[in-house]
């Protein structure tokens, strides 16, 4: 017999600074007569460590103190009566208690992130509660409703009511854009109601200038989109929202432009000699031609978006110098922090370099766009360095998004939920899971209502975890209005002023408000959680207040017996309140 | 030796009435011994006669008067040197100068229009000068633009100026109708300015509420479409060109309905029940199922639009009853006239019926959409009765602006021109004739300008011949502003207000003023033409004036010398100018 479950038995639990003396402690009986640590640094199998560990009463102990930042894989090797074994993690790459290998090939090593500092968090982004636009389809500024500066060759929707679709040619390209033409008045003239309605943060999707609606495909990064309004307009918003006490963070999209920009002007929209025009243009070399003008290198193969080359200084320098720079003149501007538009398309010293001018500006945050398990992406062959220090505050959290859906459709249990939750809890330094950016649907997936098949009770199910989970919630405009709709474009319809579902509104308010009102449920309080039957719970504590919320995923109800609460401190645990019942789909909350 | 020509050897000239002694002269030498005219009543060749010819000085005459109206059908058979032969009309069925045939089989018969009654035409339509509107595309009324009620799940282009373009699916049916949002007040507004450019008479295409952008899809045939604007705006209109003096007609879509209509109601957006509802449905007689509800008779299989049974009485009840029909309804609110959409597809009892309600009503005029030959054209096995009397005013003359164009782009010679010309002038009432509905090009046509490669100099050709041709002209809106475009929907752009082609613009401006200031250039005025060199001239002679046009279509100059002017009465044949040059492409006008 030989046991290790990573979240119990490794201290300290997740990740740590370097330097940091890390003990494990495996249970084990006398049939094991030796035990070693198996530990190596991310990438570098050679300079695997055996390091054998000491027989205690109950196992085995060992002491690792990784030198240097980065991820650290290990395991275990074991000699006992049936020989020689492994003990790894499970597969999937999950923390927790791990379990035996036979073979060496098979074996699932345990990560343990390593970095450099631990990277303090803004503190009015811990106590951020975002509400996601899509800006235009949100609302409409101009008192006679019409869309501002329509841009040549585009479509206005006849009805707000109308579902969002693209104009395609035959070969699924975009052939005219679509606009509903909300805009930045429409935003300001909202910021009340968002406000009443416990919002205090506002993420919005692309503003600067561009060809699309979503302006994804960016035409100049000094200048807000016509549609949307002027720069005039732009300050007038965030001085309101700041005013009401609000924070603003913009989409930055640097990993490539529109073709019709200012920097690579394929159609001459701009007076610039961009690199299409010439290879002599001022950003000639921020882009790669396989056949000068119109072969190069491509976002997804998308022509619509050419690529920066990946290493360019200068265009680094464009974005992120700190004088100048993109970054600096709309950060300087009053802007609180920025969202990073596919991220694992961008350098580490790229993103580097935009914290490090972000940081010139006080309480200022950075987030990426990452849709997997932030903490060991690998892109392009390489891994990468998020959460190191330096660079990013917290990232999408798609993953929690997933586990979440999974839960609520049934698809993934309450331990496996609990499960996934803690390992996210365990690779990520801690202020990057406390403050992560959580969502249940953007403008990349489909509608959670949608997701859920229109069941209002698994959506007041999810939303609840959504509020009182931690992480810092960001929500997809029109999901709280009853909005529904598949992938994209289905999924950016017009925000239905005056028809909103009341019902849905409601579930969002309760939930939102609960989380308002009671401390214990802010982003950072402490979060321990604990399975019962096929439920399950968690505890989460601020200096005020300790509260048990109780989940229960399943058709019937549930009473809260035996829970498995090895994660929950002692003195809390015996604070259960055993024998409460969870009705079906239910989560509720109370004070212990 | 033996000739006929049907422009100038049958007395009277052209379609006759029933009962009218006609006599054919042809030229004979000695070498034929016998000639007989052979004639036949339209599809009853049973019924065909062979009259003798009496032998005169110089040929052979007979005298024929036929006994009942219709089309006649004749040629001669000849005795001679060479044996039997036949004598009939050049290949292509063109009056004129005829051909011998050896074999019977080949024979070319020549026509005889034979009517009831010429039909009178309003004296105001024998003035008018048109202008035809595709709503949608002239102009906006609103003070600020916006566009009048838009219809669920339409779009509207972002900026006036933007290419029209259809938005499809998969299967290349129409997903969402777009709309530039031209509306009546619009209209309206530019009346002065049209009245100023010579125009006194508007052709509307449909404004009766619809799907589409274009209308020809019947909602309800009793409503102003909402984008358009309400009844008051309609009638505020048209009070408005009548004070101008200005005429206006409808576009009456008769063969089908939408089947988003009050009447078919196939999504239910009425609360009719439609014959797509139920087959108890008021209207269910209207339609023909293969299978209800989906599977049903549509125009050319669109199954946008349902078609009528065209035996339905109850339907030519509803459109055109003495009382409470729409015919009956419009007109009496003072609209001037209808086109009648597809009238090929509509049945002859049919036309008499709207012809007849409309005569309750003086000074009406009805004009129907045929695209060939109207005298003669054909439709679902049976010959068309448009103008035997009591039907159609007028047809849209397609084939002139075929031949105009053929002859501006060197693909018809002037010979042939006048041969085409001349053989619509003999097979038309001479009514129809004089005042058929002339156009250079329609929303289903692509734009002149487009049809002459830009080419200006052969735009001044054709629209001086155009303006100065017997009939009635109906500009299409935007030809004279320079507006460019393939078939539809590139045909159907935004009227380009402020940036007109001005040089284009004075093209029409001098044709149609010249028209105006020279009375014999009006529709019903005397029309004689000849040919000289590869060129060609009319005369055009009214009550006060006499002038003779010279058209040049090749491309060095030409000098009107020795005119073969056989179609020209001698008194005016010696006034011709002789000696004038005629500049390469040109086309000049003098009083004689």
């Amino acid at each position: 017999m030989f046991q290790f479950d990573s979240f119990t038995d490794r201290r300290p639990f997740g990740a740590v600074q370097k330097g940091t003396a890390v003990t494990l402690t495996a249970q084990a009986d006398g049939a094991v007569t030796q035990a070693t640590l198996v530990i190596m640094p991310d990438e570098h199998c050679d300079q695997t460590q055996s390091l054998p560990m000491t027989k205690s009463p109950n196992g085995y102990t060992v002491t690792f103190t990784p030198p240097n930042a980065g991820l650290w894989f290990y395991h275990f090797e074991l000699q006992s009566d049936n020989g020689r074994e492994r003990f790894g993690a499970v597969g999937g790459g999950f923390g927790g208690l791990g379990q035996l290998y036979p073979e060496n090939v098979d074996v699932v090593n345990y990560q343990m992130t390593v970095v450099t500092a631990f990277d303090p968090v803004p503190a009015w982004y811990q106590n951020a509660r975002f509400y996601h636009i899509f800006v235009d389809r949100f609302n409409n500024g101009n008192a006679d409703g019409h869309v501002n500066a329509p841009k040549e060759n585009s479509f206005l929707y006849g009805r707000k009511t109308d579902r969002p679709m693209y104009i395609r040619g035959n070969d699924g390209e975009i052939i005219r854009w679509d606009f509903y033409g909300g805009n930045l008045t429409g935003i300001q003239q909202k910021l009340p109601l968002l406000a009443a309605r416990g919002i205090n943060a506002l993420y919005l999707s692309p503003i600067f200038q561009a060809r699309s609606n979503h302006r994804y495909d960016t035409g100049d990064y000094f200048a807000i989109d016509e549609v949307l309004g002027s720069l005039h307009d732009f300050k007038q918003f965030l001085a309101a929202a700041h005013q009401l006490g609000m924070h603003v963070i913009l989409d930055g999209v640097f990993n490539h432009v529109g073709a019709d920009s200012r920097y690579f002007n394929a159609v001459n929209e701009y007076s610039d000699v961009g690199a299409a025009n010439s290879l002599d243009s001022p950003y000639a070399s921020w882009f790669s031609f396989k056949r000068f003008p119109d072969d190069y290198n491509s976002w997804w193969g998308v022509k619509d978006l050419p690529a920066i080359n990946k290493d360019n200084q200068d265009f680094h320098d464009f974005i992120a110098a700190k004088k100048g720079s993109v970054i600096s003149y709309w950060t300087d501007l009053g802007v609180d922090g920025w969202r990073l538009d596919v991220a694992d398309e961008l350098m580490d010293d790229f993103i580097r370099q935009i914290r490090s001018t972000l940081d010139q500006f006080p309480e200022r945050v950075l987030i990426g766009e990452v849709w997997e398990d932030a903490s060991n992406k690998q892109a392009y062959g390489k891994r990468r360095q998020y959460f190191e220090g330096g660079e990013l505050n917290a990232v999408m959290n798609y993953p929690l998004r997933s586990m979440l859906i999974d839960l609520t459709n049934g698809q993934l249990n309450a331990a496996g939920f609990v499960r996934q939750l803690m390992t996210l809890k365990e690779n990520y330094p801690t202020n990057a899971f406390a403050f992560n950016f959580n969502n249940i649907g953007s403008h990349d997936t489909p509608r959670i209502l949608t997701m859920l098949d229109g069941d209002r009770r698994k959506l007041q199910f999810i939303v609840s975890l959504f509020y009182w989970l931690p992480g810092v919630p960001c929500l997809y405009y029109g999901d709280e209005a009853g909005l529904t709709g598949g992938k994209d474009p289905d999924n950016r319809a017009f925000y239905p002023w005056g028809h909103e579902d009341q019902a849905v509104l409601d579930i969002y308010q309760i939930a939102l408000q609960t989380r308002i009102d009671q401390p214990a449920l802010a982003a950072g309080a402490a979060f321990f959680p604990f399975t019962f039957e096929d439920s399950f719970g968690f505890v989460r504590q601020n200096d005020t207040q300790t509260l048990v919320v109780l989940a229960n995923p399943t058709g019937s109800p549930q009473v809260l017996q035996d829970p498995h609460a090895e994660l929950v401190p002692k003195s809390l645990r015996a604070l259960l309140p055993v024998g409460t019942m969870v009705p079906a789909g239910g989560v509720i909350w109370q004070q212990i």
